[in-house]
């Protein structure tokens, strides 16, 4: 790897930092149109909560309504301890979300949920091409451990 | 992007889906030694059993050996629908694994988990540098889905 490289890579890690910084201000907003702006047409997303996958953007737009159904607005979804990898068409970026209802009354409702967002280059823009949220259980209840603090 | 680009890229996601394969197949043999060998010292890994994370490759180490205790060898660890994204030293896969007790008197007791494995070249060799487990839980309630078919 050359200095240009270097140069490049941090770009796009930048790029890839705003592009979250965009994209989770969408979530909190939750507009729906600037939130499915940053997925390619066939993304395969894993929510934390059932089914398994999401294939295409329509039914993952489906399901981001079916959330905000569950989780009114206004919604703290905060990235911590964001790691972003980008190479030339290739990225990924991983953080822990603080999410659910905002407002310090409702601190004891949030939790934090995992993120891995991974990115292709597509026509000159980064698009998510997949997606991974979840929380982990626990293996004695079998219950979701949705209110860990990161 | 040429053709040199091409042939590379297409050379970059054979190597990685080479190395989730054999990296499976020490899974399936529950040897530490070969699975660990794959990880970057400061990975950061999910599971879909708590807590949030594991940082660095011996937190890891000691939790595929708690996962080992709860599922005794020989165990199911298969990936399906498998795709990768490589790059020159950024590259992402995901799958689903099914994943649990061994043989088809067992069938019931397999499910599937999703999986997003993160990796970069470092030294001149991938290695992974994030690693996503999960099963989604059910919205009502709150149970973890162990075993959704793919």
């Amino acid at each position: 790897m050359d200095m240009t490289d270097v140069a490049y890579s941090t770009r796009a890690d930048a790029q890839i930092r705003d592009l979250l910084q965009e994209w989770a201000k969408a979530v909190r907003a939750q507009d729906l149109d600037r939130i499915m702006a940053h997925y390619a047409p066939d993304v395969v997303a894993c929510d934390a909560i059932g089914p398994l996958q999401f294939k295409g953007r329509d039914a993952y737009a489906k399901h981001w309504q079916t959330c905000f159904g569950l989780c009114p607005a206004p919604m703290a979804f905060d990235l911590r301890d964001l790691t972003v990898a980008a190479g030339d068409d290739v990225a990924f970026a991983h953080a822990l979300v603080t999410c659910g209802p905002s407002g310090p009354e409702n601190e004891d409702k949030t939790g934090a949920v995992r993120l891995t967002v991974c990115y292709r280059k597509i026509g000159g823009r980064w698009l998510v091409v997949h997606e991974h949220f979840s929380v982990p259980f626990d293996v004695e209840t079998g219950q979701a451990l949705c209110h860990l603090k990161p």
